[in-house]
């Protein structure tokens, strides 16, 4: 294999592609992605990748199923280009949430958009914090999972006093994410114990632990319309929380979320860039800050490529 | 395997579902699509399908990356349901048209698609007049290819006369389809011979073949924007036709398609139903004539229930 | 395929399989396991098998190896003598642990074994109460996943009063899974946020939640050496738990565990029998409960071999 | 991969290989082929390949069964005996003309012999002039699929006045072939329309465009048995063309084709090596000129060998 | 599956198909075999085969490789055109002789061609005496592998004195085949010892066991040339060997053999009709008795075909 | 990929692998193989080996479960942990003895094991010494198979006399192995004919050749209880040999082999150590001659490292 490095950038995140390549120092590669009149989607990869390491980024946010296909497509272009390998970034995987069947008859779809990822001629994979674990699993190719919870933890203990923060998870599926946010910064942790009285009815949940007279912090994978999260900051408050605060990995923000997070009352909303959030949601939305998670992604490519340990990046 | 039919609609066209179980007097099965507030698709079965014989309508239209995931999903939804046999029913497959290489370092991503369905655990394929006859070979499942040019060519035989009429191929691509239905007709066959000047220019194109005082039926599998169809009809004028009609399987008819169409002079559009056209549409194109491929599919998918020969229905 | 269905035991749990055919009205089907004097191992099916629907009963318990190989080699003999569908039926898959990458450098040996039996020749799984919920997704066939929790819950509701009874997590992991038997019950939930303090030390835990005068249930997918039981027992006495009772699926009860348990100051271990568990065993530890999953073990089997759905069980 | 290119025969053209290794100044590798008493074939390679990137030449021409299975067994060979990448070179893919179903219950065959030679170990193709496009979709693995015609194109510039010229397709499945050829020289276009009258009576055809006065050249991809090439002759002669010349890029040249051709009134038939053609069958056709395509194999070759861009080949 | 039969035969070996279907009472279903001019193969299904249980004979003999390619291209047919279930019945399987790597480089093509069977859509494989029993493991689908050996041990037993008789094999490596022979007649084994002195001279080898005074059967698996078999005659002739039959189930008989058979000396050569020898043949060569594998074939496909065990075909 | 060579040992031979990579001049690789409570093995790769060419050594004896189990989840790890390539090297694949389904519904699980280990995700295997050679057919992938037959026919030639030796197959099915000693030693050969009475009896055997006077050297593939070993010292004494030696290249020497050999009466035992025998053995079996393979294994793994050819090794 050529001892070459190429990163081409699919639709959904071309400023998080810079931001890496400019770590990397080389250029973004060039690929043209249009649409015919019919709305098929129609990838050009505009660069030899005869033999290269190749890797292309692209977050599964909205308009997914389009991005989905965006990315299979420019897979089976550099396969077919004769890529001597194909490295899938996808720092937001948003099918990582179809990961088990809580209901009959249903599509567990994490695993299926993986094989469809395989069928693609994806090599490898590079993602960030899956909604569980376990979706790891589903991947039949190497898989390098990376994390930004360290990089938030470390934003948290340097902005805030943190002898007087708890973090608190919005269910019990997410007692473990929020735990490990917890032991980052050696604070305690709460839960939010929600029951479903019926088929369209959801207690608001009680606390599971003690939040009173401290700043909570809610943490979370993603923030999506944002309904949780300010819930769970009402049932805080009323818990006699002091201040309450939100970290989440992927900033999904859709629908009516940076209008109800705007009102919300949290202090501040700390986020990275996975998924794209544009200048005008930024202006409607001041406590939200973003913590970029291009140097995480660019040490783990030059990694991948080089072939040292990624692992020993979190040393 | 529960000697049972089952028929399902995705979204993309419910009022031919609708028709070809009226055909074949079963009820269309329930199936719930919707969407996560991060754009992730969902789809659930409302039924039980464990060993039964599956068939699932959906065509690539737009949106198509849509349809394709919620298509996907819902395949893999069956195989995880323990459906005995999985059909995927595709009267538009959009992405045939994405048959070759005719641009250095591209999918063929009709190739890729057909791998997308095997791999979501589609078992067969019943499809409808296919860009090119050889995306039958992308599939490595069983396919049931069906034409409605016969039906096309019956219409035209009962309401026009034909001593006067031509085929008219867009392009030397299309020659070999217009040929088919030239045949059917028993009338001549003309072609257009375009060529690429430029870029981005392309010349209007020659009629080779004889059209003059002719009543030309230009004909296509696919009529999208219109574009090629209205400046075919000019061509056609200029060189002496006298009526010029056009007949098309699968009516994408998007962007201006319908404006254009509107003012092209053609007499007359034959389509089919193989893609859904909404009632104001028809209201805006009154030549649009739109013959229902219900009867045909319906048999077929009797056919494959059953057993018998779907090749003995075109006898 | 032939509508006679045949169940055969590998060597885990003989009882359990007398039970399920008990209960089916069905012999259980002769099957030999030996071993080679170089330790290999050589299973013969005893009865004729074409295309005849056939379970085979195992559950990976200890020695583990041998019965994953075992399992193996039968569902190998089984499609080389040609049965026409094979379902593994693993009440205890204990590999379900191994679902993530905890460590650099490891397998996700949950996944690993999933694609093992596949290439075996497995083509549908049986399973209960796996690990975590997303095990399910790293197989490729389809999974009918039984839970035992509804079972162990009416237990209790039928045995105790449960207006004084909180459910308890030993870790934020577990949180899920108490969560859901809390529910079937409508009583509070606790959890233990355990943490690491170093590589050979962790805390033995705060009780996140409400403990104090209240009976308190540990529940837990399954219980090997006790040691987590045990520690948590303490940490709840501590906390002024009333009484103290432990409820897990799949009775490991490996090592040390029951002469641990025995003398745990724990009033009641309700378990099932996914696990066998020796009369000796049982006569060493009074306490322990086991409840069947035979008959719905037998339901399932009945409803995937009659193509009923199993979700309609739990309806 | 150890960086050395290594080139291998199979029986089927031999002086084609030849002339390839002198372009590139390598060496033809040595390959032993023969035969058991009970005809199966045997293959020995003669040199160590361990991690080297090999190429196997071989032509489907006749007998194309042994043909085929000589290079399956050596690809299989070559797998087995760990070279590091393995490409076909098959200049003349003959099943390419099975690329669809006309008839009922028959078999895609180039579809399936593509399916042969990747389960051989085939890793890529490379391969020249595809009865249709579309057969590059029907290889699961890297394809690069080279085209004749520019230098075809560039031989009738050289030798003819261009200015009275037309190129004839026989009939519309091979109109898109001839107008590429057309267009190369920038030379009108027609078409014989040939339509079936029986089951074994074909129409000789009608000529779709102006041939009177000019200098027509019959443009295919094969010349099998000259049939259709003596017919579209006489057709055109009665249309009133000049003179009439062939091109062809794979000259199988089978059953009567040379005393056909030799007396067909064919003022020249241009092919190229794709296909061996001994020094017999040109001494009885003296209007035979043969291209060669090693340059063109040889430049792909190294290229494909050196990681650089085949397309750009062709610029 | 429709429970219909279906029986089809490819072109070695009518005589052997008849006699087949003669005996399970159903006719040979219609298939068409022809070549294009090209050389390519050209197989049509002649009849429905949709949901039907299927089999397709063939025996690899003379064309071999047209004969292989030919049930490929059958096989797959079948599959496209839905057969339900494709049985290939291959009575003589060549490539059962490239079972393994004496020599460096070179394909086990017995396993490539199973391969090649499966990639063309056999579901499973009835064949007989396979060159050696662990070419069964070569199939990665179900085979039921008969033998003849019973079949020919019985021919013997009726119509010789077995007092005197030994079974002989014409090497160590059919030593097991011929024990085979033996134990079933309960008489002594020899085995001829041959060393290789060059590259090129063979020892014609020791007798190693009892022959003089003694009737000896030579017993393999396939006559090829006759060469070893005429060879083994003199061997034991000098060892003072009575009389000298031979036993071989598979009677190639391929270039000079019959003329070396006729004059070798041998009372007797029994083979059985897995390979068609014509009138001609057997003219020429009056010690062959041919005994029919119809009634043990057309056994083992009624059994298969209605689930019923094969393995108890031979209690 | 890395120019690294790394050697991983899993737990069953130690002491070769510290042979091995003595002889390369290179460390053994660090690998924590450990096991939880619940029996379920854990695997953890101390090292980066990410595109390095790794190997693990891994021989199948006792317990063969454990062993292999434990090799395939470090084989999924080094996958995972994206190794650019593994080999397995497994000096003794115990499962090659069951290669052929000699009685009804049983799994040919040498060929079943052979698909575990792709699935696992090896590479390549480097075997030794396989009881059938047809058992390397068995393997999709490059399997490269040494043989210590030239080694332990070296030491014979070193210690003994070899005119009045002869070589002693102790069945038919072992000929062809006790052939290839004898003539590398340029010996006689003798067979045992043994013979099974009835289900529970077998006779004790008769010799087919000359043994009287002779030195018998028996030689097998491996030694397990020695129990056939011991009856054929017995035979051969009876038939008048001078002394008995045995010569097996896998002392698996399981149960009572130990015993039974010391007071067997045999002169030498000559093995290898593909499988490790302990001291304590090696004491109570005074004849026992242990034969290094490190040697060869160290140059093959060089080879296959370096792309240079094995073959040429055995010249």
């Amino acid at each position: 294999m050529h001892n070459e490095l190429k990163i081409f950038a699919c639709s959904s995140n071309p400023a998080l592609a810079d931001a890496i390549c400019q770590h990397l120092d080389v250029p973004v590669s060039p690929l043209t992605v249009s649409r015919f009149s019919n709305d098929n989607l129609f990838v050009q990869i505009q660069e030899n990748v005869r033999e290269r390491d190749v890797f292309v980024l692209q977050s599964f946010t909205e308009p997914v199923s389009d991005n989905i296909m965006e990315l299979l497509i420019t897979l089976d272009a550099m396969r077919s280009a004769s890529a001597g390998r194909v490295t899938a970034v996808i720092p937001y995987y948003s099918y990582a949430r179809s990961d088990k069947k809580d209901a009959p008859r249903i599509s567990i779809a994490g695993r299926l958009v993986a094989d469809l990822l395989r069928t693609a001629g994806a090599d490898r994979v590079l993602t960030m914090d899956l909604h569980a674990d376990q979706v790891h699993g589903f991947f039949s190719m190497p898989v390098d999972h990376l994390t930004a919870i360290p990089t938030m933890a470390a934003h948290f203990r340097k902005t805030h006093d943190l002898t007087k923060m708890v973090a608190v998870a919005t269910d019990a599926g997410g007692a473990k994410r929020a735990g490990r946010f917890a032991v980052k910064l050696d604070i305690p942790l709460a839960i939010i114990d929600k029951r479903r009285i019926s088929d369209t009815d959801v207690h608001q949940g009680q606390v599971v632990g003690e939040v009173a007279g401290l700043d909570a912090v809610i943490f979370e994978d993603e923030i999506a319309t944002g309904g949780t999260l300010v819930a769970t900051v009402d049932t805080l408050r009323r818990a006699g929380a002091r201040r309450v605060m939100a970290g989440a990995v992927h900033p999904v923000l859709c629908g009516p979320a940076v209008e109800r997070l705007a009102t919300s009352g949290l202090d501040a909303i700390v986020v990275t860039d996975t998924v794209a959030v544009d200048a005008d949601k930024r202006a409607r939305l001041p406590q939200l800050q973003v913590l970029s998670v291009a140097p995480l992604l660019a040490a783990a490519i030059e990694r991948i490529h080089s072939g040292e340990s990624v692992g020993a990046l979190f040393g």
